[in-house]
């Protein structure tokens, strides 16, 4: 086997960047990580030092690096851990996280969603719901509202290129275009939301992990998945999409810059109706929020 | 292994038409594949008994068994093979086609490329052009040059479900949204254009090859593929649709579908202005058509 030298110092590599064709050492992969990170929170402007920032943190390798990333990047950072009661899985999540958030001194904030509503996201599975959207609608709406309740200028997320990609192509093939709303930044577009940004979208599921590695970041990934997770559709594209990389390089990366340039022509403009729910106050595009209806609120 | 039976008869079946999730026996496959092409003719469209139709066929699985189909529905065809004098390849391509028409009777024509502009397909490489790309120009005019002089109403070919979407997805994917017309009718817009139409797009590349092997059709897929074909990058797409395919029953077909149907919302109107070459006569968007460049005529 071939070892590859790093092209900044000729160390030993530990990864190539496959868009860019370099190989990288420990040391100038970690420099580059971080620079990568922060170059796309500039060039989208997603926030600034000032800004006070809410990391939502699942325990997964992706969310637990951006965490190490921006506190390393000294941004004013606070986590955030939703606790949707996952058996065996949840409990396990949420010891990473604040085992972290203790050690580096972050402020986390715990929503746990028995308390808060009475029910955690097993208990739908009764009302035949599919539960990775229950989760989506929950996650959504908590994050939102406690950013917007402390008063936080922007929520971060974890999504990486991987997720980005395999969403994408998964709504294009399903005719779901009023889904794909794949942009790093989502802007504030209602007096209860706040803007929602994605500053790992340039960086890979695999350059996530071994960030995390590298760091001896502990996160779930190395030891189990979410339960529901394995079979979704887009984990399976994921894969093809791997695949696919492995024969034709750069090909995730280069159809994802496509999709950022140029997906204004081709997707359709939806106008949904921006509403206040009537019960929440939060955004809705009927009457009643998504969220208030999952609950029976009201 | 558990052996399907055929949903008709309970017949050992052969195979499985991923999108219905139906099996069938042989009998009743080759009843399927000729009321899939004739319902796609007659959903689009494409011709009638009443018109003289130019099967476009290369040797290859899918245009020989395209040009069986037809022949078996009664349809007034001829065939036209175009001998791009690609070495250990085009000769067996044209034995193949010439006693499939000598022993069924169809009336066959032949343009030779170095007979009729002085230059076979390989000698291009000289100049460096990409000869996938340059095969598509030369195929693309020859082809409807000689339906127009000859009076066809429509050009047949052997476009399959897994060349569309494939071809759609590659593009999406490389963001040359003007590329994608993969219509299975591309209407006449010049005076000087045929017509021309995809009756197998509702059928896999795998069915066609298995409706040639149970009608005995010699294809060259038996035997070789183009020298050149194999590292298209559409051809690796095929084979990671494929292995989607097995984990998301029918997704090529949805996909396919979805594209047809909404495409008209996502992609872009590009209007590409409509000439006449001022050498040739023949449809272009500039002063002087592509093949008329690429032979240096005029």
């Amino acid at each position: 086997m071939v070892v590859l030298k790093c092209k900044k110092c000729n160390n030993k590599g530990v990864i190539t960047i496959r868009h860019r064709n370099i190989t990288l050492c420990k040391e100038h992969f970690l420099k580059y990580y971080l620079k990568t990170v922060e170059s796309t929170i500039k060039k989208y402007r997603m926030f600034t030092k000032r800004d006070k920032v809410l990391v939502a943190v699942s325990g997964g390798k992706d969310s637990m690096s951006l965490l190490d990333a921006l506190k390393k990047l000294d941004y004013n950072i606070s986590a955030l851990y939703i606790n949707l009661g996952i058996k065996d899985y949840s409990d396990q999540c949420k010891k990473i996280v604040e085992k972290y958030c203790n050690e580096n001194n972050i402020n986390l904030i715990i929503s746990d969603i028995k308390e808060n509503y009475g029910k955690y996201l097993e208990e739908f599975k009764k009302l035949r719901r599919n539960l990775c959207s229950v989760c989506g609608i929950i996650k959504r709406y908590e994050m939102n509202r406690i950013a917007y309740e402390k008063g936080f200028n922007a929520i971060a997320t974890g999504h990486n290129l991987d997720d980005e990609v395999s969403f994408i192509l998964w709504n294009l093939m399903n005719g779901n275009f009023q889904y794909i709303k794949q942009k790093p930044v989502l802007e504030k577009i209602h007096e209860k939301t706040v803007k929602k940004v994605k500053p790992l979208i340039f960086l890979t599921e695999k350059e996530n992990l071994l960030y995390s590695l590298l760091n001896n970041i502990y996160s779930i990934h190395l030891r189990i998945d979410c339960p529901y997770s394995t079979n979704a559709p887009t984990n399976i594209l994921k894969e093809m999409l791997n695949k696919l990389e492995e024969r034709i390089q750069g090909i995730k990366m280069r159809f994802y810059k496509n999709f950022l340039n140029k997906s204004s022509q081709f997707l359709p403009k939806i106008d949904h109706e921006i509403k206040s729910c009537k019960i929440c106050g939060y955004i809705t595009s009927s009457n009643v929020c998504s969220f208030c209806r999952l609950f029976r609120r009201g």
